[in-house]
Order: C-alpha cells, then sequence, then structure tokens
C-alpha cells in the first residue's frame, strides 16, 4: 500500500541553512532503502514536506519526524493511499520557500507572505505541484 | 479563504480620463499589501472591476468602494470563494470599455454598445476574461 | 437576452438572385442598429436563416420576415436562449443552397438534394455551421 | 417530427374573459383533428400558450395566432423538436394567470406580478410546469 | 434576473432583541413591494441574513444594510443568480442564532460556537438551509 | 477549517478493559471544549479511532495520541478536509471490535479476524461507518 | 449473442382478425424452441413486432417473416445487441394497434393515427414499452 | 430519417472476384439516385457490408440484397438511425476481407482468420471503421 | 487484498447427487477457516461456482480446483480485486442449474438451456446474482 | 469471446535465462496458431505474464501453464473479457524484470524491489502497458 503525506511545521527558532543541509542529508541517506521519496520545501520560518512511500514506512518517518525539535507544531495538510507515486524519481528533492515567485503565491494566497497554516491543504499540495511542474525543485535521483 | 468579486457602477457625472487615473494609483498603492488583485474596465458611462484577494480585504475594500462618489449604483455581479486566484499577476490590470471591438461586444449584448445592467453576471465575466486573453488589458505586474 | 433562430421557408416563384440580393441589403443596411446577426442561406427552392441577437429584436424582425411574400411555409427549426452568439461577427453572411457539395448535403440528407422540410432542425442546424466552418460562407463583416 | 412551442403575448385593449371562451372554443374545435395539444394560460394583461404537435401543424397554427388582432407582440420563449409531448391529454387547457399563488410567482420573478417578457424562456416553461403539476389547470381531455 | 445573497455581520454593541423587532419590522413592511424574500438570523452577536430578490432591487437593499449602524464588518458569504428563488415563501423569517442545536452547529464548525468570520460561506449557507429544512424559521408568510 | 482522522495503533501489552474506560473518560472530558467528536474501537489487540474537528485541534490531539505508551504503530489510514462532519453528534462513541459479527468483518478482510494493518484504511472507514449505522457504537451524546 | 429487434410492416389489404391468430399460433408453436420471446402489435394496417433471442434465430426467423406474404414494406425500426432481454417472459405477447388510447398515441405521434412508418425507430419502441408497461398486452407466458 | 446498417453472409460457392465485379457494379449504379452510400468487404468465404441512407431506402435495398442468390445466411450485425453519416463521402467502398493485416484481425478475434459470424457486431463495425481510418479501402467517390 | 472469482466447468461423466454433497461439505469444511465464501451453482452437465476472499486463499483453493478431476474444461468467468465481498454471509451457498425459472434463464441466454461456455462472463455473473436475489440459494451461514 | 489475463508466479529455484528462452521458444511456436499474443516478464525470481485471446484457447493454454513445474504459485492478477486486445501485434514479446528502472518500479511499489505479491493487480498491469509504452519490451511480430 502506497500513500502520500504532506504536512506544514514550523522551523525551530535556530534553525539555520546548515540545519536544513543536514536534514536533506539524512533524508538522502535514509530514505532510499525504506523506498521514500518526495520533496522538501523550507524556509526561514516553516517547513512544508510531500514524502511518498509505503503506508508502514512513511507512518515510521512521520512518526520520527514529528518528535524532531528542529521544527514545532507539525500539521497533517494531505494524506491518501495511492496507486501510484506521482514524484517517484525524487529521493528528496528541496525549495526555498522565500524565494517564492509573488504571483505563484498570491495565486493561491490571501496575502504576499507564505503561511501554510492559513490554506487549505489542497493549495499547499497545489503549490508543490506547481513548484516541481515549473523546474523551481532541485535534487531529482 | 480568497474570493473572486465583480461588479458594476455608474461613472458620476463628472468623471473624466483623469478621474480614473487618480483611481488607478490609490488602487496600485493601496491593493499590493492588502494582497488585492484585479482588472479595471472604465468607460465614460460605466465602470466594470474584478476583485481577487482575501475575504475579508475584498470585503473591506468593497465597503470603501460602494460608498465612493465618482460612481453611483454598485451592483454586484459574480462573487464567489475560490481555491485559487485567476489573475494573481494583475495588481490592477486597466482597459477601456469605449474601445471594445463591435463583434467581442455583440457577442455578449443584445446592442452594439456595453451596459452590464442589462447583462447576466456570467456574461461581463466572460467578457473580462476574453479581454485578458486577448491581451486588452494593460498593467500586468 | 439573446437568442439564436433558424427558420426554412419555401421561395416565392419568382424569386431571383436579384431578389436575394435585395434581401441582403435590407439586411445589411436594417440588421446592425437592432445588433442583429446571422446567415442567409439561399436557393432557387429554399430559404435557410440563421438569425442571432436581442429577444426582442429578433421576434420583431421574424415576425415581418413571416409575412414578407419573397417566402411561404416560414417553418422554425431551432430557437434558443443563448448566453454567447456564436456568429458575432456576421452582419448577414450568405452562400448558397445549389451549391452545395453533395457529401456534405448526403451527410445529414437521405437524399441529393437539400430539403430542409425533410430534416430535423438539429441538421439544418449543423449544416449552416459547417458551412461556416467550411468557409463557404460570403459577408465576414 | 414533433415539436414543443411556448409564446407570450400582450392581450388587446378591449380583449375580455369572453375573448378568451371564444379563443378556446376555437382551439379546442381546431386542435384535435391537426393533433395539436396544449395550455393557454391568459390574464387581464398577457398571453401565454404552450403548442405541442407535428413541426409543420404547430408552424402552421403559430403563423395564424401571430397574425391574430385579439393580442400583440408574440413573443417565441421556447422551441425544441422533441420525442414525447408531455401535455398529451391536454387538448387545450387553461388557467388564469391573475390568480397566481404570489410565492409561485415569486419563485420566478423579480416582483410579484407577472410579467412574461421580463422572464427568460425557461422560467416561463417552469411556471406552466408548476402549474399544470399542482392542478391548477383545466379542461384536460 | 434574480439573486440570492447571504451576509454575515457583527451586531453593533447596543443591540438587543428589540433591535432585532424593529429589524423585522422593517423588513416585513418594506420588502414585499420589492418582491424580496429571505431569512434574517441573528443572535447576541452575529447577524446572518439570506436575501432573494430581482439583482437590482437586493443590491439596493444590501446597499442600505450595509450603511446601517446597528451592525458592522458586513461581509458577503455567497451571491449568485438563480433562476429559481428556494425561499419564495419568507417575507424574512427569522431564527436565534444562540439556540442552535450543538451538534447542528457542530456539524459545519471546528469549534461549538457560531462565527461565519470562521467558516466558508458554503457551510453558513448549508446551515441556514439545514434551519429551514428542520423548522427553526419562524414566520413563513 | 474542519478535518477526518482515522488511524489504528497496536494496543500495549499490559491493555485491559480498564485502560479502555479510563482513555474514554479523558476524551469525553477533553474533546468537548476542543469541538473534537468521533468513535473509539477497541480490542484486545488494535485500536481503531476516528476523529472530526477542526484541523488544528485535531493535528494537536493526534500529537498527544501518538506519544501516548498505551499503545504503539500509530499508522494513519485516512484524513481528509471535510466541509461537514459525519459524526458531530458522537462526543466519543465506542465499540467492541472483538464483538464483531463475523460477516461484517469477512466483508472487508480476507480472513475472519480484525487486523487493520492489513487492510486498506477506505475498508476500515467503511467498517466504522456500517458500525454506526447498524447501531453498534454506544455513547450517542 | 442475444439481440432484439423491432420492425414494422402493412398487413396485406385482406388480413383480417384471423390472418393475426394464425400468426400468432405459428409464433407461439415455433418461437419456444428457438428460444424467440416478444410482443406483436397488430392492427387494420400495419404491424409492429418486437423479437428477442439468439442472433442467428432471431435472424432466420426475421428472414422468413420478410418473405410472408400476409404484409409488406417490412422496415427495421431498431436492432441492438443485448446482454439482458427484457421480455422475456412473453413467448409472444399480443394486442392490437386500434384499440390504443388516443393520449398514448399523441404522446409519439403529430396526428392522432397510428403510422410507423411516420415515426422514429426510438418511439415505436418506447410505444411498445409504455404498452407492456400499462398491462395492456395480452398473452405472457 | 438516416440509417446505418451493417449485415454479413456467406459468400455462395461459386461467386469470384467476378461476381464482386458486377455487384459493385450495380451498387454504384443504383445506390446514387437513392442517396445510400457505404462499403462492401469481400472474400472468399463471407461479405461484409456497410449501408448508409435513408430508413426507406436502405430498407427496400436490404430487402433486395437478402434475396439474393450470390450470398447466403445474411446477418444483422448493427443497425441505428443516426442523424448523420459517417461515409458520405463513399458510392461504395470496397476491400478485400481476406488480406487483412493479421494484427488488425487478432485484435478483434480470438483467430487469425476473420469470421463475422462469431464476432460481436460492434466488433465488426470497429473493423470497418479501422479499415477505412487505414486506407485499406478503394473507391471514394 | 479481496479478490472475487466465477468460474463454470464440466461436471464428469459420472457425477451425481452425493458427489455435490460430498463437495459441499469439503468446501463448509475447508472454507471458513481460510476465510472463503461463495456460492456454488450444481447440475447435470455444468458447474458454475463463486469464491470470495483473500487473493493468496482464492488462488490456492481455485489451484485445488481445477485439477479436480469431478469435473472438467474449467473456465474463469469473471476475476476482479474487489474492496467489499458481496456475499460474505454464504459459506458455500448452493442451487441447483436444472431448476432454472426459464424466464430468468432466457432472460441471458439464447436457448432454453443453461450453457455457460456460450455466454459471457458478466451474464453468468447476473444470473447469480439475481439467483440469490430471488432467494433461490441454500445455505446462508 | 476475448480475454486478457494477467499472472504472476515464482520462478523455479533452477530457472536459468536457458530456461527463459525455452520458454519463448514454446509460446512463439504454439500461440500463433491459437491466436494467442502476449507479453512475458522474467526474472531471477519472478514471471509476470499477460497472454490476450479467445476465452476457451486462453483458459486452455493457462491451465498447462499452471501444472508447468517451472514455476510455482501461481497468481491470477487481472482478468477480463475485452472486445478489443492492447496486443494484437506482440506473438509473446518479452522483457527483464530485473532491469527495471528504479523511479519505474517506485512508482508502482513501496520499496525498490518487484515483488508482484505485494501490488495490487492494477499496478502490475500499469507496469506492463508503461513498460510497452516505453518500448522496453522486445520481440513484436
Ligand atoms: C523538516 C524535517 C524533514 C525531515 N525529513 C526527513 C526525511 O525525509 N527522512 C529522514 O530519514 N529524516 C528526515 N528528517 C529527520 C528525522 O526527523 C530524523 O532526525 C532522522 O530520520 C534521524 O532519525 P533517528 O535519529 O531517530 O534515526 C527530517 C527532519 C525535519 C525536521
Ligand atoms: C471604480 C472604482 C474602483 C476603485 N478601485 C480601488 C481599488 O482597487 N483599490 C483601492 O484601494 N481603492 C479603489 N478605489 C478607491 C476607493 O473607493 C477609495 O477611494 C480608496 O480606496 C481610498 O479610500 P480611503 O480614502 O477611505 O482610504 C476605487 C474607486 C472607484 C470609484
Ligand atoms: C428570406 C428573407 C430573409 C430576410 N432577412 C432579413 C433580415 O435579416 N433583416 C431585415 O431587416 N429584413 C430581412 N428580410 C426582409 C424583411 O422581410 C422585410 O422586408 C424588411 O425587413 C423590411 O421590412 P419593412 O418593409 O416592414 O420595414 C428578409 C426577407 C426574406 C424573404
Ligand atoms: C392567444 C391566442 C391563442 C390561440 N390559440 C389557438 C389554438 O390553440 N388553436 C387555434 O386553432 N386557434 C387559436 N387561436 C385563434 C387563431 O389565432 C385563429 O383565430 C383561429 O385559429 C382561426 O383561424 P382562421 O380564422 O384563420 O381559420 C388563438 C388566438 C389567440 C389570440
Ligand atoms: C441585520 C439587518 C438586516 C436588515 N434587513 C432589512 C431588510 O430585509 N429589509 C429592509 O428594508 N431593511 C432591512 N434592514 C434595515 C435597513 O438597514 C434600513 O434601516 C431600512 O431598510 C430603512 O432604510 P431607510 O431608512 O434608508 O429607508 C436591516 C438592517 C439590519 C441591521
Ligand atoms: C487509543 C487512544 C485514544 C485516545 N483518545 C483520546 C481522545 O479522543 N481525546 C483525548 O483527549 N485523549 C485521548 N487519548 C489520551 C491521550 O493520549 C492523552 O493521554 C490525553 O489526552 C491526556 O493528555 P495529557 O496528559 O498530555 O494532557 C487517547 C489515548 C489512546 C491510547
Ligand atoms: C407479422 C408477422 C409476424 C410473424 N411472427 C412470427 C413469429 O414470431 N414466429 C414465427 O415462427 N413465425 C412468425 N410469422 C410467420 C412467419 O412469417 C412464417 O410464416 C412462419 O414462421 C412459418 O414459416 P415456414 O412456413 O417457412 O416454416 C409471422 C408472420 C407475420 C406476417
Ligand atoms: C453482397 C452483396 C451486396 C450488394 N450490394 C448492393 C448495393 O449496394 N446496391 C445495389 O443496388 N445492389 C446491391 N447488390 C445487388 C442486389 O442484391 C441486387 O441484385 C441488385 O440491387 C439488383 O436488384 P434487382 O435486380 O432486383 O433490380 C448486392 C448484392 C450482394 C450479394
Ligand atoms: C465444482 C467443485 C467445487 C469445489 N469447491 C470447493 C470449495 O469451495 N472449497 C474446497 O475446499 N474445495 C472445493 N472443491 C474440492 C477441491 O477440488 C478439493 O477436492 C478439496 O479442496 C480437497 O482438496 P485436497 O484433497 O487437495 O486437500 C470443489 C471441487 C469441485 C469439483
Ligand atoms: C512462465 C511460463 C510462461 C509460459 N508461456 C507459454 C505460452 O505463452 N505459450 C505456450 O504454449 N506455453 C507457455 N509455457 C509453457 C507451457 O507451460 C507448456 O510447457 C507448453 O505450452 C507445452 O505444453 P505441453 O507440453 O503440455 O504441450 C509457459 C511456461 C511458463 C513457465
Amino acid at each position: 500500500m502506497l500513500v502520500q503525506l504532506l504536512y506544514a511545521s514550523r522551523a525551530a527558532a535556530d534553525t539555520t541553512p546548515a540545519t536544513v543541509s543536514v536534514i536533506l542529508q539524512q533524508a538522502r541517506l535514509r530514505n532510499p532503502p525504506e523506498g521514500i521519496t518526495g520533496v522538501l520545501c523550507h524556509g526561514d520560518r516553516y517547513f512544508l514536506q510531500l514524502l511518498e512511500g509505503g503506508r508502514e514506512q512513511v507512518n515510521r518517518l512521520f512518526s520520527r519526524i514529528q518528535r524532531d525539535s528542529r521544527h514545532t507544531d507539525v500539521v497533517l495538510l494531505h494524506y491518501a493511499e495511492i496507486t501510484e507515486r506521482r514524484y517517484a524519481a525524487w529521493t528528496m528533492g528541496q525549495t526555498n520557500l522565500d524565494r517564492l515567485n509573488p504571483a505563484t503565491l498570491l495565486r493561491y494566497s490571501a496575502l504576499p507572505v507564505f503561511d501554510p497554516f492559513q490554506l487549505p491543504g489542497s493549495s499547499s499540495m497545489a503549490l508543490v505541484d506547481e513548484l516541481i511542474a515549473s523546474a523551481s525543485v532541485l535534487g531529482r535521483a
């Protein structure tokens, strides 16, 4: 059983670009043997991560991620059992949420600042899809 | 919550191109921090304006606009909660209703003069869409 | 309220190409101020005319046309309230029914002669659409 | 080919209940051999009549009706080729438009007075359907 | 053209049951000649009102209501051109928002207190529909 | 924003009916002020819980539940943003998974023992729906 | 492969009720071993027969019927491969076309006389269905 | 009324290419004045013919064809009233069933030999469509 | 993963009612622990069996059944992965194919004898459904 | 009647590339006269084979294949009666399951190893379709 999970969280106060690098390294090391793929969108204030993989594997990872003190207020935005992954080729893509094109952001958001806690899950999902489609995500396997 | 609002109104007797310039200046100054985007169609006799943005922001602006003495008989033509803006890239586009191609106008209208008070809201909306699609609107951000 | 009306009629015995020219002149003179557009298909034996415009205007014109002694047996083939005209750019296009491509005719008709009184209205409508699509109609505004 | 035709008209100034009686007598005498069925809604100011029958027969009758000086401004509201009549059992039903239940009228109309010239054809059609469904029409064959 | 409009607002600080009585009296006096029907839901803190009627009439009334100092922060929740009213028989029904069944409220709301500013317009609309269907509204004409 | 969340977990080794009673007490005390409703299905080996409520509230509770040592291997089965709750009237219903009717169980399961880790989320969801529809759940508010 | 076939024909000049009896006897004798079922509608001027059965069997019978001098001008009205018979219980039902209720007839026909050569096949099919549904057909096995 | 008819038959024992030539000559001579169009697929063992035209004309021709001793076991495969011909431009196209591409044949058939008596009518129809689409048919008018 | 499998076979020459009893005994003994449910239709000449259960379990049983010398020519009629069983309450229902109501049989079959080798799988499936719906199957658990 | 059948099996311990060659030779020799087409996917541990053809022929072959000792645990993944083959041009295509692109595999699978026993039949079917579409299959006729 394959699932797709999208969540948002608030970056801890002391999160720096270096923190993000470490997380991405961990993800690219640990996800392949678990068959987990996805995209990590990060910024000064928020994380937004899409995970795809086996139901058991994704839940185990999500459980670890929820306890990680590098972020807080983890909130689920989307979760579904799927028959096909959409992002099978991304070990863990990445993109910077603070460099979004303003029109892209306004398409889904009332104000020109990104805040996943104010948006319906489907809008954050659409944003991730648009970022990938527009080649704003790095790190395709 | 994002909304889309279209209204028409009658220009006050003393409205001139200069009046329109002032309105557009006000809009381009005040809309961006409020996350409001849209298009203002203006002519000798009517205004037709499409506003997109947060529900609260658009309602507050619409309330101000209704009291503005530069026009009267403000009538709502369309209002909907949306999940995506269609015109996120227009701070406040503009187009002149008095220079419409006659065939464009006849497509939606019984007579070859534009009168939004005689048309269903969906026709005015379709007209705005067609104007933008055909590059008749100026001022893309 | 916009409507679309298609009718057929039998040409009076003494109808000649000159008659048709006069009718087209009348139409091109009187329709524009009334916002009426359309196509007149004519032949030795039949007229087939599509009219688009305001409900009131089209009905008034249709009433005049029904009393015109240059044809008889006026029969409605199609009538509908529409939200958009399909032929807004045709003041009154024209085409000759006696020069139809036989395969075009057979597509809708049992026998290789055009007789709108034998066809469902939707077939005559489809024929008009095909004639316009295939550039067999003259007189685009 | 069966068709369904709905039109409205303005009653001539001197139309009285007696006029309506005469029209209904004519209809009930002349429609059966022509296979025409329908409903006549009448009031002090308007007629609204639904006709069903063969395309040729209905068009011939409509042509006579349009020339009848007991009413003016005949305007088509609906016309369609059908595969089944809806009112096959009504030689010519009748109902008085001036005795409509106000809530029935308001369902389709902005103001509590009936004026078919202000309504889309589909609303007048829905009104006729509702009148028949609610047994407000007399004269079932 | 018929429209349907739903808005919410915050009751002014000094609004009492007597205020609501006065508003209802005004509505029941002034709406019938304008062909306006609807339902007013009121409580200690909010108004929620559904208006149905002609586009021009409803817009004129809504304009008056927006300037009324007995409430503030008027926000549109739903607006649509309709072909049939749903509440044609209600001159101006009324219901008390502070006496809602908690399960009814929780069906649409995260917390067991009614706050239309937190809900999508479609939820407030569904709530009004449910109140009418469950006979919680008084004042059917 | 309302959400619906269904998860399954393995009961800790020392879970007894008394443990379940304590959990239900906690839920019935703490959920109402948070506007959370749902159903807890429990058995010797598994928990299956459906939660409905505000997105923030449900995520905060789910976070607490995941860390609760009275169960392990918490796995999400279903999560969706909804516009209406289905179980608004259940503060926290309960039902015993070990007393399921065998035919009910076989409808969704290959073997006649309940194991949510072997079933697609939609089957567990359907099972919960069926249990509620068949009045097998206790504790309606 | 099961098929359904409907045809109409003109009764030969000398066809009498006795002729019909003989045909029905033949049908009831010969159809059962061939697995053919259906309905024979007969009148002074026309036959209308619905046959259901195996493709080969129905075609063989139809071939015999076409050559039968008791009728002429056999014309197919409907033919389809089906996965289920609709009239499996009728060895060969019968009904008299000259005793149709006039409103039933007018539902499908322009004039109050039955003439299958003037009707689309779907109307004749609908008529047969209506006759069976209204218990106007005799001879259910 | 236009119809489309597809049948298959077994070629008589003594049918030769010359027989087919004669049939095609007859068809190309007699079909045009009757407004009949179509395609004749022929082989050593079978005929498969698609006829399009007026309902009366096609039935009269099919009746003659059924009695023709150059083939036997005529079986209907498809018959429908249509609003548009698909093959209006083919007086009577022709193609040789014995030269079918094997993969084309296997697409519809269990065994690599063509036998219309073993196939559902829709498969034979699809085969004719594919032959025309792939330009395997000769004789376009 | 649940599946549904329907097959038909020819009973071996020496199959008697006693044979069927033995098979049913075996099925009712061995299926419950495997979670297999279904219906066995049997007659003098054919078996038709519907099996529902886990994909692995059903395939293992089907493999045993195929090798069973009490029947031959086992042919699959239907196989699908399902999310819900339709016949969860039947350990192994039974019905006699030789006592089918003739009209039931003719509904799906060209001739009044049951032969699953001549029918599409969907017809045999529909027949089984109809037998269960009409209470012609014995042995509900 | 055409069918499509997909199954998976475990290769016997001593299966080598030579074994696969022999099987393919057998298939390419024996399938054409039986009208069977398809694709054989093979690897070190599994076979996955798609067969298309007549219902009788495919069942007879599947029965032989099930008894073949070169593999075990044959499990059906998909079976359907079809009106058109999708792979009519492949006598027996082949592809190596051990050389799948990892992203292709992850699209359908939780872990980056192919195991048809863990996947729903529709995923294996989608994989076969993707392999053919991406030209990863050899041996088109
Ligand atoms: C925003 C965020 C995203 C993360 N994504 C992943 C991931 O995709 N894969 C992963 O293994 N760890 C990820 N981690 C790190 C895990 O939380 C955890 O630290 C890591 O898996 C090591 O776990 P362990 O120390 O318990 O073995 C992420 C952490 C954060 C804060
Ligand atoms: C037709 C029309 C369109 C307008 N559009 C906008 C607009 O998009 N944004 C805006 O801030 N003001 C717009 N205005 C001006 C407002 O009515 C108002 O004058 C302006 O927002 C300044 O408001 P204030 O003086 O109350 O701050 C518009 C006015 C008119 C007549
Ligand atoms: C086939 C036919 C088509 C016609 N089309 C039009 C038309 O499109 N517009 C128009 O004004 N008159 C049209 N006419 C002419 C009208 O019948 C009428 O003669 C004309 O409008 C002048 O009307 P009046 O003399 O009553 O002013 C048409 C006449 C015929 C016979
Ligand atoms: C509103 C209205 C409805 C009418 N309905 C019918 C009708 O249904 N059938 C009919 O034969 N005449 C109807 N008539 C009368 C015809 O207009 C016409 O007077 C009548 O058919 C006699 O026509 P004739 O004198 O030309 O023979 C109606 C007239 C009016 C004003
Ligand atoms: C919540 C609310 C609802 C109202 N509803 C109506 C209404 O339905 N009809 C109406 O005429 N006035 C309504 N009013 C009152 C109008 O705002 C206004 O006071 C009234 O129409 C008299 O307007 P006038 O004094 O300008 O003539 C409502 C006021 C409030 C605060
Ligand atoms: C299976 C299960 C279901 C639970 N359901 C709820 C619940 O619905 N609401 C709730 O407040 N606590 C629930 N709890 C208990 C929480 O995990 C937690 O113990 C409780 O909310 C008290 O949290 P606190 O001690 O951190 O305040 C549940 C625990 C388990 C094991
Ligand atoms: C209108 C009509 C309907 C008929 N229906 C049937 C029928 O359902 N079954 C049948 O066997 N013969 C039917 N027949 C009679 C056949 O045409 C034919 O006479 C009969 O099957 C005996 O054929 P045979 O003499 O060639 O054996 C019908 C004839 C007519 C004119
Ligand atoms: C397979 C086949 C197809 C035929 N197609 C046609 C055709 O399309 N048009 C046609 O007139 N005759 C066709 N015929 C010939 C007719 O059966 C008949 O011989 C011909 O129309 C002359 O009829 P007549 O001699 O009765 O006038 C076909 C014959 C066969 C065997
Ligand atoms: C038509 C038919 C249906 C059968 N159905 C079942 C069944 O549902 N369950 C079952 O266990 N065996 C069934 N059997 C019997 C099996 O083929 C087999 O004999 C039985 O499972 C014992 O297998 P074993 O001797 O290999 O253990 C059926 C046999 C036949 C001929
Ligand atoms: C995975 C696999 C696929 C096979 N595919 C086919 C096939 O497509 N056609 C075929 O005739 N035999 C195929 N065979 C071989 C058959 O099982 C059988 O050995 C072969 O048909 C010869 O059968 P016979 O010796 O009983 O005549 C396959 C065998 C295996 C193990």
